[in-house]
């Protein structure tokens, strides 16, 4: 980078080096699932062009907090970043956002066609659900029930958060802040909630109630990032180009939509994602060094460029 | 019925009479459910036209059969006929079918918008998963991974089915018969024998292996009332009315689509289903009269009329 950056005072270091795991895991299952050739490729370019990965390594951080290993928490990564690249798939398609770009590529319906990005979106969508019961089925059979109750309520609310989204129904009693936190909560909160604690509940143990207080705490440490993730996302789209996002920018604005820059300014989106950050930093109060990753996860997702 | 037909000859009698409960079981299923209010009603008028329900009740016939309660069955016979709701929606879209009629209704897409039938369609898709987790995650929570892994495993093989059928990737080598054979058994194959092994998952003690012997002659059975249920799809595609079918028929031969009639002629297809009713009855050696609805049901699924 040729200018000093907030993003370099976080030293990311290795944090992200689990997200390559998750993408040769991703590319075993779908190698391994009997699937029509085009599918298949459809899938995994859904799944494998560049990205942060932040929902699995998310999972894989918090499995480590708890201290569980990075090999228990893997699948359920795999199957969060299937549901996450499906809802992008659906979300691009032309009778939604008719997005072009995605990642610096084309979409997968520009890259194929709508059908096949209809269906890539479906074959992700359930065999995250797949994988989970394949995968668990053997090794933890106990867990597979709560990772799809998880995955399932999460991937629900993610979906009922895009209708907010795009096609809303709220009454006029209904401030456009509280909209824009309802429909954040549930388009992107969820998810990132469902990851933190899918991760706990691949490490195990939850019979013990200290370890069920834990879930709790990384629970709100998920849905304050969760949150933050969203204002940072917002305040890009404002203040970013295409070229670093890898995607079009300020199709909010011009689509009128609600943002938290929008509703609250640059300035205040820029103090609330502080103390959003200084929430997730205390959520963690229950944990030692164990959780260092997930403190510097908040870090670099507060100040992130793209 | 103006003139005598084949139909008449089997007594429906109250075979799919469980239908009526899965319908109020799914109302109540979407009711409890916080949702945006467009969306579930969209969801609703997806899952709630006219229909036989036939793969819930298939479901709870199997569950029957081994013993089980219907109010065991209730919540996975009403996550398949999302399943099977979602993938109708889908299929139906621009992209897809362009179908206008559906069960003598608007199609979703028709009734709502092309946006708002993508995400019902997502939804019902992951809603399946949700409502087996929380349904049997306290009742039976041993049963929730099996269930799950019958479920996805078919529910991506109707997928890919679907694939296979619009968006055909076979080699040169692949004989037209064969192809036609594939596709159907992953497009409507593979979600029928899941409705089969399911209940008898409801129904519970597979630890027992005469119960397991129970369960591979319902796969089985499943398996070919399945692909009988799609030779006789295609031949009233060819010989029935809109009118009697309530959605646009004759469509597979304008599209040039692979048929069973159009492959083997129209009375070697009915051969093949009276071959296949045989089989069904077969494989149903193992079981005295608790087995008779799911005779009764081969029975009209190789004569019905719609």
């Amino acid at each position: 980078m040729s200018h000093a950056s907030p993003q370099a005072a976080v030293d990311l270091g290795d944090l992200l080096a689990p997200g390559r795991e998750v993408e040769a895991h991703l590319q075993a299952l779908l190698e391994r699932r009997p699937l029509p050739q085009n599918l298949r490729q459809a899938a995994l370019y859904a799944l494998l062009g560049p990205g942060k990965r932040m929902r699995p390594v998310l999972l894989i951080r918090c499995c480590e907090a708890m201290g569980g290993r990075l090999e228990q928490a893997l699948p359920a990564a795999a199957a969060i970043e299937m549901i996450h690249c499906f809802s992008l798939v659906h979300d691009d398609l032309p009778a939604m956002d008719d997005d072009d770009l995605r990642r610096g590529r084309p979409t997968l319906h520009r890259h194929t066609n709508e059908a096949m990005a209809i269906l890539t979106g479906d074959l992700l969508n359930t065999f995250a659900f797949e994988v989970l019961a394949e995968s668990y089925g053997t090794t933890a059979p106990d867990r597979v029930g709560p990772l799809v109750r998880e995955l399932s309520v999460a991937t629900c609310e993610m979906i009922a958060g895009q209708v907010m989204d795009t096609l809303p129904d709220f009454g006029p009693e209904t401030p456009p802040l509280e909209r824009l936190q309802r429909i954040h909560r549930s388009k992107t909160g969820a998810l990132i909630r469902a990851a933190c604690r899918m991760g706990v509940i691949c490490a195990g143990g939850l019979e013990d109630e200290a370890r069920r207080a834990q879930l709790e705490g990384l629970s709100d440490y998920g849905q304050t990032i969760g949150l933050m993730f969203q204002v940072v996302d917002d305040l890009l789209d404002v203040t970013s180009t295409a070229d670093a996002m890898g995607k079009a920018v300020g199709k909010d604005q011009d689509r009128g939509k609600l943002t938290y820059p929008g509703l609250l300014g640059v300035e205040r989106s820029r103090r609330q994602v502080a103390e959003l950050r200084g929430r997730a930093h205390e959520s963690l109060g229950r944990f030692g060094t164990e959780a260092d990753p997930l403190r510097r996860l908040a870090d670099y997702l507060a100040v992130r460029e793209r």
